[in-house]
């Protein structure tokens, strides 16, 4: 499989979308990749990084060329910006995304794209503590999965142009339907971060400054919580039944645990935890 | 200060106890090291890879001749230990601990003391992913914290002692009371193992097939989920009371973050997340 389209124009450089246009030079492509957006001083350090090969602030202007169209900002931004550029896709054009929810991103970018322009969702499984284009690596999907979530009408040659994009960087892909993709990962990742958020908030609350007593066990579970606040208040924004459900199932799960404390029921205590510390196996092979 | 006392009991050559006698020999400590435990053949293993000079699975025959003694067992089994061993301490002995709970162990441990020895609780903030005498390393406790909960009546040769072992081991000593060591512990160690536990088991809850579709996050998250069961079923009955409270106060951040989520508070979802953001900022500074 071999990129056969020669310019990428990448909506929002930074940890993410930076690091799809470095990984893709690395990887030997030859085209030209535009970064477009709106913080100057972002694009011009990007491109001075060798990153982008040119970048505009005129998002219509950036696209007008471009044979695949990456979204690389947070989800709420994605409408809006497909309003706006809509008119100035070239024919044949593929738009794709980086963002952590799908079923409502597709339903709601479906029917913006042109006549012959298509839209193929995807969700790369990689990310960093820090954010930012200066955090942008070239090896950042490298073994990463990627999940795409094509449509029973999407189209053939624009899903092979998603998938190939994602196998040239080095992802293993995975197609998905977008709600099984948002039920999945409503629990798996969403959930995670939410909890990241609220145990420090939590500590907080049983005493403001005792937080740096912390040991490497609290800044791992909490090193999501570094994510920007922005991007996560756009996902639960577009995942919110799937999300509500998954912290339903949560909350049950430390009810539960909370109760077998309280009755000093150490036996039952143990064995959740046992339950737990052998579900979570498969995590270890990646 | 320098290490005065010549023979170090460990009971439990695990991962805490077995770094700790890694530790002391790679510090150039000279003396006697001898593991106690129940299994001869975790014990064998320790001795064969040089960590113990010796070892007995007759706890009374192991401590006879100690300096000091270290308990390097889950904390459920300290009150049993020294009430087998306690008439064999030898007069001037020293008794500590690495547990990570301390007002119960403190209270329960102190009448048991003969005259002219003295228990000393310590809590040295490391620890790994794996468990056992193979995971053991020389610098666990390079640069770590550990907390020493002295109380008013501690006999100050023995306070001294404790305080010089982990300064030689490469850890920062700081004193605190025992009953604040648990207030604090509770909500930055406890709480969040148990809620790596939960989140597992939530996660399961919503869908048993789908743990495996988890990224980094996750991993790291509920990495602390890999502990042994048992020592966290003793970690909750020794200091039920406050993890208790702790798992209150995070249960009210979970149901808060809900409740904006429920609205479509998407500002305050924001807001609240910023919040946590910025709590973590001094976990970064270790």
């Amino acid at each position: 499989m071999k990129i056969n389209f020669k310019h990428i124009s990448i909506i929002g450089v930074g940890l993410m979308g930076g690091s799809l246009a470095m990984a893709l030079k690395a990887k030997g492509f030859k085209g030209k990749i535009t970064g477009i957006g709106r913080n100057r001083k972002n694009l011009t350090k990007a491109k001075r990084l060798g990153i982008i090969d040119d970048y505009t602030t005129e998002f219509n202007e950036g696209v007008k060329n471009a044979d695949l169209i990456v979204l690389a900002v947070p989800v709420g931004q994605f409408e809006a910006i497909l309003k706006n550029i809509r008119q100035n896709l070239k024919n044949g054009a593929t738009v794709t995304d980086v963002g952590s929810v799908k079923a409502q991103i597709v339903k709601r970018l479906e029917p913006l794209m042109p006549k012959d322009v298509y839209f193929v969702g995807a969700h790369p499984i990689a990310g960093k503590e820090c954010s930012g284009v200066t955090c942008a690596s070239a090896n950042l999907y490298q073994n990463a999965r990627c999940i795409i979530t094509p449509c029973p009408h999407t189209n053939n040659a624009a899903l092979k142009k998603v998938v190939t994009l994602w196998k040239t960087v080095g992802a293993k892909t995975m197609l998905m339907n977008p709600e099984e993709h948002d039920v999945i990962f409503s629990a798996v990742s969403h959930l995670p971060h939410v909890v990241a958020y609220a145990l420090v908030n939590g500590i907080l609350k049983v005493d403001e400054a005792i937080l740096h007593h912390g040991g490497k066990g609290l800044r791992d579970m909490t090193r999501i919580a570094k994510s920007p606040a922005e991007l996560w208040r756009d996902i639960c924004s577009h995942n919110k039944k799937n999300i509500l459900r998954s912290l339903k199932m949560f909350s049950s799960s430390i009810s539960n645990i909370t109760k077998l404390i309280e009755r000093s029921d150490w036996q039952g205590l143990e064995k959740e935890f046992i339950k737990a510390r052998e579900a979570r196996q498969p995590l270890e092979s990646d």
